[in-house]
């Protein structure tokens, strides 16, 4: 690999990154055509459905492109999916050159495209610039390889952990650069989830409206339905259903109530509560690929101590509360089992801190 | 004011700094002499009792400096302390410009030195890098003034806030970097403070192990006298004393004990419980211009409650004990009255955060 092959691989990266607002649950793909070291095309993939990155970049340029190389940010796809396999389009152009970040997780691809273009003699370079190119599309490769949505947790709190002070309240913790950023957050993921308490505390519409992107689905948590029929979230239509997991105890009327406004209503299976687990898979066989979890404190804490948290983000107000609604109030670990955070970045948002991390359990 | 100047008085606060571990209750104070924009003399002020930055700067320059200009970090003295006025070392020299980055905050001098050189003609700047030059003499400032030492509230955390597990564990939350920069701090202070919680659980000798510096005062908070005699703060001779605040109501033997032992034993004015103002001058009237509170939560909470800091310092591990000790446990505040932290800053310190800040009350 030359610093070239670094340098067009980090564009490709670029451009499909561009691609965050609409791929979903797709990856994000970007890719670049280089002859004699200039870019001849390039091309990402911009929405679910439409052309992958690899055919948008090789519009217009014919098919006789046998000294130039294609630098794509994952591997290309070898079966039909809504669109032609992407490891036609490259055999067409005679292409003998590909470079790619990161083969897909996609259990049906996996090696399968790679397998195909090295058959027919193309040279393949795998792996330049993996770990950027995975960290771009981790909520895709959980989801491709397990059919379980990625799961983010986010939480607006002071330094001493706490997300409302002792009544409740938490309007505003967090500056509005930082609430803006959430709402960037919501539209980069399929879903976003609250408990009753937070419904019935703010009252939220749980959409996109400071930021351009589609809403998500709005997944709620009541298993006693405590919270008024008539909250925003079930009252107020986006282009996004509502689902709601209750426990199947619950009277059926006001269970048809909400199915009459459209909420799609999902009693619990298991009788003593919910199963986090039971509830992500099944998201995931809605099509959800990634939910973002926003509250509150008892929602929070049952994600915590299941374990089902692929990435925190923190939005860390530089002040003091003494007291309040905890961020957790789980059973605890021990200092040696805590939950670290790893690949950890601190970036600071307006007068907060965003601190991220993926957990990893002491042992 | 020009580039030159700034130069130099940003040279003259990096040698005022070197007197940080030695210098209280004094300022550190940096001092530069330039002729023709060359640096000609310089100084610190190294040790308390010793000689003046000023006075350091101008030895074996002669008395003919009518062309150069003093760079001074703090107005220089006008009065007989442990050495002759810095004001009439410069009147000696025949200098005919001064700049300084701050007045002296000590009631006793607060422009009187300015006031001396101006009306002997000399051409007097005040005020450049004063930001700078305050925050290095916050402690200085604060004393110097009030008669109260400045109050550092220091606590290693988790960042959902707690600084030991349900078991009341907490070795070790942060990381080694952060444990050393501890031993630094409380070099930079006169004297530290823990509660009786504290000295039980973990028996610390309260000394500056890791680094170079001057083994502050222990103080120590046990109302019932709960924590065992035979203590290592109690027990283990530093060149500095240990004071112990305790009730009036504890038996005498006991008391006496600890007297014995050559702790400084200080009961309660007030027969319901410790005053931290009142603490705090008490320990100011014993020469204590810096204190550091180390812990535990009890004792944290006080302080935040008391509005008795001056910085809070947060070494925060990015990981998540989800249950267990709180940093603070106090009344609370609401959201709008919670504590903010100003002139925040954020490092990184090994794999912690250390986040610190002025509190500022919401109104």
């Amino acid at each position: 690999m030359t610093d070239k092959d670094t340098e067009f691989m980090t564009y490709a990266l670029s451009l499909a990154e561009r691609g965050k607002l609409w791929t979903s649950p797709n990856p994000m793909v970007g890719a670049v055509i280089t002859l004699n070291n200039k870019i001849i095309g390039e091309g990402f993939h911009e929405k679910y459905g439409m052309e992958h990155a690899e055919v948008n970049a090789l519009k217009g340029l014919g098919d006789n492109l046998e000294g130039a190389t294609l630098y794509v940010t994952l591997e290309p796809c070898s079966i039909h999916g809504k669109t032609p396999p992407c490891t036609d389009a490259i055999l067409s152009s005679r292409i003998r050159r590909v470079v790619i970040a990161m083969k897909d997780p996609n259990p049906q691809i996996n090696g399968a495209g790679i397998k195909i273009l090295e058959d027919k003699g193309i040279k393949v370079d795998v792996g330049l610039l993996e770990e950027k190119a995975g960290r771009l599309n981790e909520k895709y490769a959980k989801y491709a390889s397990t059919s379980v949505p990625w799961v983010t947790l986010k939480a607006a709190q002071t330094l001493d952990g706490r997300i409302a002070d002792m009544n409740g309240d938490s309007k505003w913790i967090t500056g509005e650069s930082s609430r803006r950023t959430v709402h960037s957050l919501r539209a980069t993921h399929d879903a976003l989830l609250v408990g009753a308490g937070t419904v019935i505390k703010d009252n939220p519409t749980l959409d996109v409206r400071h930021v351009e992107g589609k809403n998500p689905v709005r997944v709620i948590i009541d298993e006693d339905l405590a919270a008024d029929l008539n909250s925003k979230v079930y009252q107020v239509k986006t282009d996004a259903p509502t689902i709601l997991f209750t426990s199947a105890k619950n009277s059926r009327e006001k269970i048809d109530i909400l199915s009459e406004k459209g909420v799609k209503v999902i009693t619990y299976e298991n009788s003593d509560g919910l199963d986090i687990s039971w509830m992500l898979r099944k998201l995931g066989s809605l099509g959800i690929s990634s939910l973002l979890v926003e509250g509150g404190s008892k929602i929070f804490s049952s994600f915590l101590s299941s374990d089902s948290v692929d990435r925190y983000i923190f939005f860390v107000n530089p002040s003091l509360m003494g007291n309040g609604l905890d961020t957790f109030k789980s059973d605890g670990f021990k200092v040696s089992k805590r939950l670290q955070l790893k690949e950890q970045s601190i970036e600071l948002v307006g007068e907060d801190f965003m601190i991220q991390g993926v957990p990893v359990r002491g042992d």
